[in-house]
């Protein structure tokens, strides 16, 4: 039997978490968690992250249009949990966690020392939806650990930090090929 | 050391891979293969879906504003990726495939009966980016296999498809606790 479900995105998921760097008109940078982000277009190379409307990340990136993207391995769990669950406004997340913010090549959000890959973006556009806004980027630099990709692609040793919902993360098994 | 990659997009894989169902004005189905979709909003619930321009489902949706979202078990990798290369303008993919459409709730497009979940979406806006256009979508009705769900997560027993690139895919491991 099919059955109705109340949270229809946990149908989509489980799917990659990414850590989104942001600053303010200070540079003060910020950290949050965030799975709700998908590549959009490959050329020009653009990705789409939906935020909270009332999130101060949100607020961040309306205001100095630039972000960084930063995957974290299974290892980061617990800092990832952090990032999500705890705002900006209130303390500093960087701080909290032990993530540590060193400079971008592009843009001035930091990137996240202990992540694995990293993309950086600058705001092309954004759009409204429902409760919260859709962020669209150019990506104009992405980079990861060499020793961790195959073919360009995450392998097993990069065990990629997957979000279920709620607490539950998961990792991805061996691939395999169609 | 961090190289930089080529591909961008891979840095953002592996995520759950869905079925597209769209209709043209006389009803008649398409499917197609998407892993560039993601949930950008609780409440109203809504996904977003990225789509090549010229692709023929996106025609499609932009004639109609109906889809329908379906997630497949790794058991229909083969039909997922007959159903992610070849275009319904030249072949009838669900012969091709053996997919079977069958009528949903509350929308035109069918739904795929061998899926495991479904979200049935109505247009509410499109954005450009690059190559693609986003598709924003309200999801009138979300249903999955009982047995599949664990609080309303997929369990190891579903075995989501997850996209890695190309022809690479893989699935999830079993879930831990943050």
């Amino acid at each position: 039997m099919k059955k109705e479900v109340e949270t229809f995105y946990y149908l989509l998921h489980p799917r990659p978490v990414a850590l989104i760097c942001s600053v303010d008109e200070k540079e003060r940078p910020n950290v949050m968690a965030c799975s709700w982000i998908t590549p959009v277009s490959e050329e020009p190379p653009m990705v789409s992250i939906s935020l909270w409307k009332e999130g101060y990340t949100c607020q961040l990136i309306r205001r100095t249009r630039e972000f960084t993207v930063n995957i974290p391995s299974a290892k980061l769990v617990k800092e990832v949990w952090i990032a999500g669950s705890k705002s900006g406004r209130k303390v500093d997340k960087f701080k909290l966690t032990g993530l540590k913010a060193v400079p971008a090549k592009k843009v001035k959000p930091p990137i996240i020392e202990q992540c694995i890959g990293h993309l950086e973006c600058k705001l092309t556009n954004s759009v409204e939806a429902g409760e919260c806004i859709i962020f669209i980027g150019e990506v104009l630099t992405a980079y990861a650990k060499e020793e961790l990709l195959t073919k360009e692609m995450w392998n097993e040793k990069a065990e990629v930090l997957l979000h279920l919902g709620g607490r539950q993360f998961t990792t991805p098994r061996a691939s395999f090929k169609v």
